[in-house]
């Protein structure tokens, strides 16, 4: 008799498991089952989609060749039963059924399986909150929400929107919300950053400069307290533990967790948060039982752990790998490095492996190096400034992560996805140092700004390179952190560092970078010399002629002026 | 005493060695030699020099804080001794002694060392053709060569040009003497394809076709005999073996040698080609002498065998790791793996590893599998066409390199980023298909453009896809290659296949893709079916089918339409 497989849950895991597994098992029958009626979508699109960018929802849930990936398209073209609006209630692993029932009609049926694979994705989470069922209160978790959200828009129901959280979704959802329909956007995110555990400070406060420059208002460290209904019932204001805000639309995108309840109920093991826990092949405890995308526990491939990592792009390829190994193809998925990128406005933020904030937590002695450089030969016309900070290990100079901005466009998607490849492999800063990315003016810089950032972490660890924090920096010159006697040592060229000097008086002192070496002695020996550039690279170059004679109570700003003038320093001409 | 350090060869390798070296040995002494008067340039900017993108050279020997890099900049900022118009003649070893002469004044001189660098760069190959000295034929193997060739078009002295050399600098040329000046420019390359041994053959076809799109006439398998003088002396035609082209400028971009007389001459092992050989710390077989850049022979990490790479990105790098060695700081360089990227009019073409032709010249049973896919989402505005070919051995799987071809801008470069990070890991295609590529709408598609060429590959060798080469397609179809009964079978919509259908009546059978499991029967059984879409992707899984109704005498056409749309052929609608 043919192989049974069923498969629950149709959005990215399922239908491409499915497909795989019908090209590679010609005889086996594939039923797959799903709760909703819109299936085998791509949900990442969903900020695109309410932004306008994608015009019909239809375009989410079609093929490249413009055919609707619903359940006759599965049929026909694919060879996959699909039962739409159908719940899946129960598995009865002892006689390897599937209990089901129609969502509409409550109509039950028993599904036969030899092969049972779970994709039943995630939930958003929803804020413990008071308010948060009130009308105009959404999450983003399904293309039906989506729709919701889009059509409330389009009516005109919607002046200024609230976005619960600064990760991903919500940085997305608001660049939606302001930058296509013209809604007056706040973001309130609860962690001292946004991107929160992803990014590190400097790379999140480039990220906050820049939705502020685009009119999305942004607080951090501060939680919705409530949500409150106006006069129509609909919500209209959001009270945070600082403020209150007036909001047509409230959008909670706090995270989502695993939907991990038929797995448990099954007796099969779960985390903690609801994760399926899952071997290597994929397989549950139950080895007739696969599971795969939102719904699974991973592993960190950093850290060593166990780890969760709701992806659409995993998930593609977890069905891939469980296909293979339905089909006796064997074959694995070793877990996650963590690759991330995400427009923003003009801009992209990225990240891999993982940032100092997580490498300290898992008790790694991490430090970020920041690296600012061209992302193209500074003679090639179109050139533009590239933020790269490299966390690193200050013990055993193993690379754990790297996280980043720059311009829109995909020159950051070429650094992240070199490191991405490469982390895994437990590289040490060296293997930076050389990693040997394609070079062309029109492309990169000859040594790439990557190897530019590990250079800098290799003098960094190697006590060469003292940076002071540039968030220090910043509360030193604020007088936020009263310290003792410091003044900036300035090496740019007199005319632009001269601005400066009038403005600090004996704060701030110029004297050319090219000019140093013959008059040192003229610097004031008695006080924290804090050195200043346009990238940090000259300002290294003398800390260490300094430190030879002698002068060592330096310290040099990193990132320098051109990190400052992207974060928007109030007090820079 | 401190130690003295000397540096011949003052343009990529020798200023990095040495301002490097600087930093970590405060007390040497540094002297840097060089037989020009113009150093530290970005020799790979000269073709956008030459186009007019960058206005004047001084912009390719300035830092990005606009200081030009001369002698008084090496002095002052740097501090090291340069001085220029000084060749090296000889090392008396013996002696620890650079014996030097000034090139105007031939004043000898002598310059003791402790450690001697050799950085003397690379020559340009010179054709040995009759006229190869003729005015007006140039190599492009300096900033003095750049200058007149952009004096000379600007004179107005340049109507048609030819380039010989499909390589990348030849391109380059083509591009900006086509582009920006509107001189008629031929490339004439001896080799069957353009970027020889660097890309495969649909990929060279991609980068010829885009070239003719844009004016450049382009000869492949033709050689250049002789270089014919016009009434004033300057050069006016070029002979080839089989036409004669008019020519008021000639650009030999032939390739480039090593400089390695003067190690060769001190007795040090150099290769037959001619370039010194080094450990991986770049010693050369004197342990106080260190070699780096394009004078010296390396290794391909893929091969495992010598290989000559003469790039400024592996210059730079280099010179860093003879710095940390002369400071006592061990650091190595352990080869190449070939990373390339190029700009070409609106498209760029990049690769890293070797090629398909390479692979096999060396023993590998090796395929290459093409992969078509958009560089973002399909939902997203602005997706455009991706070519990757990704070349594998067929017994062991494992992945020898990457080339490709797609639109202008950084995102093939992500693609051949990651793969170079990881091709010097022996990776095999698992790797690829599990390779977390960073994901978002915007930047790529959930399964990324290099994971699905590493799952073409993955169904090419495990021999589930099989494949006609586009070439022999071409080939089938024009009538050139007479082959038994067969006929193309389009999965496309009616709409799109029935053009075809009109055209090639019996050779061209319509039967959309979602109807193949209902309608196979009405497939001829008698013929070879040569299965067509846009990508490639519905042809393997129809394919697969047709296997399990025992259709089994079938083949895909790889990249398909959007592969042959791309390379221009003549008779699609």
């Amino acid at each position: 008799m043919s192989q049974r497989v069923v498969i629950v849950g149709a959005v990215a895991a399922g239908p491409k498991t499915a497909c795989r597994a019908r090209r590679l098992m010609p005889d086996a029958q594939i039923t797959m089952v799903d709760q909703d009626d819109l299936i085998s979508y791509g949900g990442c699109g969903i900020p695109y989609f309410v932004s306008g960018d994608v015009t019909d929802e239809k375009e989410l849930r079609s093929t490249s060749y413009h055919l609707v990936r619903d359940e006759s398209f599965f049929r026909d073209a694919k060879g996959v039963d699909v039962r739409i609006l159908t719940r899946a209630v129960a598995i009865d692993r002892k006689e390897k059924v599937l209990h089901v029932e129609h969502v509409k009609t409550g109509v039950k049926d028993t599904i036969p399986y030899d092969k049972l694979v779970i994709a039943t994705g995630s939930r958003p989470n929803i804020l413990p909150v008071p308010g948060n069922d009130l009308k105009g209160v959404y999450t983003v978790g399904s293309l039906h929400k989506a729709i919701s959200i889009k059509e409330s828009i389009a009516k005109g129901e919607v002046g200024k929107a609230v976005v619960i959280g600064g990760g991903a979704i919500g940085i997305e959802m608001a660049e939606a919300l302001t930058d296509l329909w013209g809604v007056e956007t706040t973001i309130v995110e609860f962690m001292p950053q946004v991107l929160p555990k992803i990014v590190d400070w400097s790379v999140a406060a480039i990220v906050e400069r820049h939705l502020r420059e685009n009119g999305v208002t942004v607080y951090t460290g501060e939680g919705a307290k409530e949500f409150v209904a106006g006069s129509s019932g609909r919500v209209a204001r959001v009270i945070t533990n600082k403020r209150e805000l007036e909001a047509d639309l409230v959008i909670m995108a706090a995270g989502v967790r695993p939907r991990g309840e038929l797995a448990r109920d099954a007796g099969l093991m779960v985390s903690a948060p609801g994760g399926i826990v899952v071997n290597q092949r994929l397989q549950t405890s139950d080895p007739d039982i696969y599971a795969a995308g939102d719904c699974i526990e991973t592993y960190n491939l950093v850290t060593g752990k166990k780890a969760y990592a709701p992806l659409g792009s995993l998930a593609n390829r977890q069905g891939r790998v469980i296909a293979d190994n339905l089909a006796g193809i064997p074959s694995t998925f070793d877990g996650v490095v963590g690759s991330f990128i995400m427009k923003f406005f003009d801009m992209c933020v990225g990240a891999t492996g993982i940032s100092q904030e997580v490498a300290v937590s898992e008790g790694f002695d991490a430090v970020s190096a920041m690296g600012v450089s061209y992302d193209r030969a500074h003679f090639f016309p179109t050139h533009d400034m590239m933020y790269l900070a490299l966390v690193v290990d200050r013990s055993t100079r193993r690379v754990l992560g790297l996280n980043g901005a720059a311009k829109m466009g995909d020159g950051l998607l070429a650094r992240i996805n070199a490191a991405a490849a490469l982390i895994p492999k437990k590289p040490v800063i060296s293997d930076f140092s050389n990693l040997e990315l394609a070079y062309a003016p029109p492309f990169s810089t000859a040594l790439d700004a990557l190897n530019t950032a590990a250079n800098v972490a290799d003098n960094l660890v190697s006590g060469r390179l003292r940076t002071i924090e540039i968030k220090d920096f910043l509360a030193w010159m604020s007088g936020e952190l009263k310290r003792p006697d410091w003044v900036v040592l300035d090496l740019r060229h007199p005319n632009e560092a001269g601005l400066l000097v009038e403005k600090f008086g004996d704060r701030w002192i110029s004297l050319p970078y090219n000019r140093v070496k013959k008059e040192y002695k003229s610097l004031p020996s008695d006080k924290v010399l804090l050195i200043m550039c346009d990238a940090g690279t000259r300002s290294y170059e003398i800390q260490v002629f300094l430190d030879t004679v002698n002068m060592k109570n330096t310290m040099v700003v990193p990132g320098a002026m051109n990190l400052m003038r992207r974060l928007g320093v109030e007090w820079l001409p």
